[in-house]
């Protein structure tokens, strides 16, 4: 039997045996930090018998540092194991205290994990200090995690007897899933049922070892929520926890979600006047106020500016096209769901209406696509498309990069409408690439290169990387020639090893259309965001049968990259006022300086100044009012004004201004150019040595 | 009975008389050069009886230059009456040559006028010499227009007779709308109808005293046309002619109607890769090509810039609402026809598939605007005024000025759409002003100003003006207090007289919301564009609530000011392209500099060259070809490029450049520095001086 450890080396085994006893052949220490493994990409106990050739890793807890905290990200699957454990013993404790509490479902998410509960009782965060008490006892008990398995039959008459209709519908779904058993797990020992410390819950697993694995844990929140989401079937008790490996990691935790509080975008953005949204407009539809605007411009010109530099061309298209375009593209019927509903032409709504048809058959023609009339976009590509074949290719012009600041409408369920990051209607920063196959390589390396250098404008200095190729088990779910997918594949492969940037391979998360790259980014509270993506496509050329003529003569196959680095200026300007709390870069700050008089007698000065700093270009305005100039101070720091210029008589006299920067404080008197050079730099440099905490 | 005349004197006379005689008694020369007149604000013949007091003024002829050109623009109310009975003249040609044509109806137009005729026999331009001869012995006959009137019975009898249906149903619709008498013209003498020199129509008139007054004219073309455009009905002939008082007149006419031709912006945007509609997308929406958006891109910057200097703030709002709102701003269902249809919702409907519902109800809910979806805007107004309701305001904050370069959507009927300049899409340079009363003036003012600016930036250095103030005799046709719209009114009228422009006041024609301005160019060919629009609006302030805390600390109902100079981007690009003849100015064109090479050699000297012009961001190509240099020329004058750069051996040598302006040709050798700077300069004062023919 061979095993294949994650380092490419392997170990050869007589008999089956398991992960806990590869990890201890290995070395001590790594039998000791071990907590479970995936063998063959799948998650499994520490104890799950091996007994053929597999590729195993081992699952460990993280090395800390002194402070406790984790070295570097722990392993998301390590993560999974701890609080899918977590749930069941938050389940278990709240057993203890509502005997009636019937479970229903308790996944583990990316930052933590909940438990669907029925039970008439209301419970309110006031008991999530009973709760953990419980939690606390049970993980102090380090009682294992003990797995058993039933055959179906045997399996479903347990449930039978049981009596909790929500397992019984889980336990079918998972046999018609095609599970060969039904399996329980046991917090505590198995053969002793009757026991106070034996709990069970039917799941699938894996967990940790045992209980006293759960090195900190805190019930969070609490919410309603029903069997499969499905608004008319029963509500539940949904309890959000945390848990880590450590308490400093928990600590970590709970203070980033603070700091998420502080800086959620929706108050910030609404206290700063940077953008709002109009139920009468519509919801997911934001209004970018003047403040949020110059943001939004300085960004795009920056944006645009370096796009240009590398050979890109901005188009402007339309926010709508005939229903047509979207037949040809695939884009509807198929994805209408996601769409807002088409403008049906005037003339077919009449044709129908004389033919007596009902609004179900319209309804129906529409699931169809067999209806005449307008969308609006949910992308700028058939658009791009359409420029690109308003004229002849010769593989001389190739490639034509076309740039838009496109804004696209896509239907999000209302729920799921969060401020500017989950929004109905959005500008991509988008482009599209027609260029050859052998231009893939070099195209996918500039865009990676042009990410990384904005990105790095912001202080986002770690970009992860996801790399998503074919499943090589379905090659018949893609579009195109596999040969060209190998050397595309490998050749963004090579473009990342270039890089020296991480990423990650996910086999089986490409498009049909095509490989891709994704990009995410860590902001200063240490929170990742998904941002935008490099997609090769292979499907869109062929289906508007795009060509260019060769240097044979013949009419070849473009390919498209579809390329989208930030995703949304919505989005990404969401994010930008959470990183910087509000305090923008003086580059992007709506209101750049603020002259504060400290009296009345200064303000014809403080005029003086002001149009200085108005003739420089600077964003600028002045405060002659009443107050003391601390509290003018004060209102300034509240608005996230980086340079407040306090002007008084001994400034008056040298022709000079008292800096103030907002976080570094007084940076006493210099004269009115010399603070007017600075701040000139400060923005041509973008401030990157600037930190706005 | 009192006779006011245009400067405002006053004659007296004692019984009634003809304007002939009033021109008369002011004198012989005004007698000789007067052609009908205007009798309060109606034009009518010469021999027309004034019995009561009235307004008075004489149309003459215009004056001429000695190369017989009419000085300054003639009087429209004269060309009126000449192409009016320069189409009577037509008709009578035409029914000479085919007696069987059966007249319909022969407006006179802007530029010209028509006659549609019924007439079986097809008539091509190959008849068109004929026409003009038997119209050029029509008009040396010299034959007076003698009007006679019927009462409606006479008149309706001798109409049955004639057994013209078109004719019967022009006479209906007149005394339909209020007609005492019916009217005819006959060209020749009444008295001997059955001469040949007698031709007559019914027709309300007026026309010039007799057919010699026709100074030139021309048949221009022919269309088919249908009885008051429904093409279920009749089809006609409709001829078209130009008539002018002078043969110079009619000359410059058409050698504007030729270059008009070679300009026209579909043919010139096209070959130099501006734009492109695509039929898939849709008609009358445009796909800004990289060269084109370079210019509308470079051309909102210039608007945004002087925008913003002078206290405007930009704003992005989503190309959607709810129908909601649009019921609130009075859009929908009002002006349905002239918008996309709505976005029905999906829950709409399916609650008209459950209630089994027809089409056609849906057809007469939309109708009736109830229903529930989207709309994409047909303006941004509400969007605007939706973010000026996101926040409260002072007196203090106003006026708030919030500007956009919005693109609104607008059904036009396809049989109207013209390339860019009548669209479907279309980015207005949009901005609304929300002030107060006391405010007005200065932001009209300053709008005006900043129209003049830009406009005389591209050489529109006459601008006209129309002022649309209400019609004093139904006061109840407009909403907000009518001692507002008096001092608006003043206030309008005294910014334009401050301001020496020429400008037309046009009572009646104010929107039923306030007062506005609108404005005209002429481009370099002497064509009329009519641009922007600044307007006042008191009605959507109140649809919307909108307020401000005054002074006295209540609260008061702002202003706002609707104002888009150039009407929209694409209609002004547009008008641009032909008025430039694509030959753009040195900082909208989309390519700067093209750098020839005289042969291989010189490719990297050339190269350096271009390096040098992209490091002071020209856009810059180089053509290293093997063609001659003087090929090279052709293709670069052909695309309109500002600036060749022919480098050679003695070149190199001197680290200099030969520069070929397109227009001016050679300018010589000069440094590559000296040529950067002089390009930037040109650039940066928009080339005011540089002309493009």
């Amino acid at each position: 039997m061979r095993i294949t450890l994650p380092d490419g080396s392997e170990r050869h085994y007589d008999s089956p045996l398991t992960p806990a006893q590869i990890a201890a052949d290995i070395g001590a220490g790594l039998a000791k930090a071990a907590i479970g493994a995936k063998v063959d990409g799948q998650r499994c106990d520490l104890n799950h018998m091996i007994d053929r050739d597999a590729n195993v890793s081992i699952l460990t807890r993280p090395r800390t540092n002194k402070q406790g905290r984790s070295k570097g990200d722990p392993d998301p699957d390590a993560l999974y194991l701890l609080r899918h454990s977590c749930a069941h013993v938050m389940a278990e404790a709240i057993q203890c205290l509502w005997p009636d509490a019937l479970l229903a479902y308790g996944p583990p998410l990316e930052n933590g994990f909940y438990y669907d509960l029925a039970l008439d009782t209301p419970i309110s965060s006031n008991d999530f200090p009973r709760i953990e008490a419980e939690m606390k006892r049970i993980v102090e008990e380090d009682r294992p995690f003990t797995r058993y398995d039933l055959p179906p039959d045997e399996g479903m008459e347990k449930l039978d007897k049981e009596a909790n209709k929500y397992k019984l519908d889980n336990a079918r779904r998972a046999l018609d899933g095609g599970a060969a058993t039904l399996s329980w797990y046991v917090t505590g020992d198995r053969a002793k049922p009757q026991a106070v410390e034996h709990w069970e819950d039917l799941c699938m697993g894996p967990h940790v070892p045992s209980t006293g694995y759960i090195g900190a844990f805190k019930v969070m929140s609490i919410a309603t929520s029903h069997w499969h989401g499905d608004i008319k079937s029963d509500r539940f008790h949904r309890v959000y926890g945390a848990a880590f490996f450590t308490q400093a990691d928990l600590d970590a935790r709970l203070e980033q979600l603070e700091q998420s509080r502080q800086r959620d975008h929706r108050v910030v953005g609404q206290k700063l006047g940077l953008f709002a949204i109009d139920e009468q407009v519509g919801q997911g539809l934001i209004l970018w106020k003047p403040k949020g605007a110059i943001i939004r411009d300085e960004l795009q010109k920056f944006i645009m500016g370096e796009q240009i530099r590398r050979g890109y061309f901005q188009v402007f298209t339309p926010h709508i096209a005939k229903i047509d375009l979207y037949k040809t593209s695939g884009h509807y019927p198929y994805y209408q769901e996601s769409q807002y509903p088409p403008m049906v032409s005037r003339e077919q709504i009449r044709l129908l209406a004389d033919e007596n048809c009902s609004c179900a058959e319209l309804s129906n023609r529409m699931d169809e696509g067999a209806i005449d009339g307008y969308l609006l976009k949910p992308m700028n590509c058939p658009h791009h498309i359409s420029i690109y074949r308003s004229d002849k290719h010769s593989y001389r012009d190739l490639p034509v990069r076309l740039a838009e600041f496109g804004t696209v409408y896509r239907w999000e369920q209302s729920g799921e409408l969060t401020g500017m990051t989950r929004v109905r209607g959005f500008t991509q920063d988008d482009a599209h690439l027609f260029c050859t196959a052998e231009q893939v390589k070099d195209e996918v390396r500039s865009t990676v290169e042009l990410s990384r250098f904005v990105l790095n404008t912001f202080g986002f200095d770690d970009m992860e990387v996801y790399l998503s190729i074919r499943d090589p088990q379905t090659p018949e779910k893609y579009v195109g020639d596999p040969s060209v997918w190998d050397t595309a594949e490998r050749e963004l492969q090579e473009v990342l090893d270039d890089s020296s940037l991480a990423y990650t391979t996910q086999p089986g998360e490409a498009n049909f259309y095509g490989p891709k790259i994704d990009f995410n980014v860590k902001d200063v509270i240490g929170r990742k965001w998904q941002l935008g993506t490099v997609q090769l496509d292979y499907n869109l050329p062929q289906r508007f049968d795009l060509t260019y003529v060769g240097a044979d003569n013949r009419a070849h196959r473009p390919v498209i990259i579809h390329r989208t680095p930030f995703g949304s200026m919505e989005r990404f300007v969401g994010m930008l006022i959470e990183h910087y709390n509000g305090a923008f870069p003086l580059w992007l700050s709506p209101e750049q300086v603020r002259v504060l008089t400290i009296s009345d007698k200064f303000s014809t000065y403080g005029h003086k100044v002001l149009d200085a700093l108005k003739n420089a270009d600077l964003r600028a305005s002045i405060d002659t009012g009443n107050e003391r100039v601390n509290a003018k101070i004060k209102v300034a720091q509240d608005q996230k004004i980086p340079y407040m210029l306090v002007v008084g008589g001994k400034d008056e006299a040298a022709g000079a201004v008292s800096v103030r920067q907002r976080t570094r404080g007084d940076l006493g008197a210099m004269p009115i150019e010399a603070f007017v050079d600075q701040a000139e730099n400060e923005i041509k440099t973008r401030g990157k040595d600037v930190v706005t905490p």
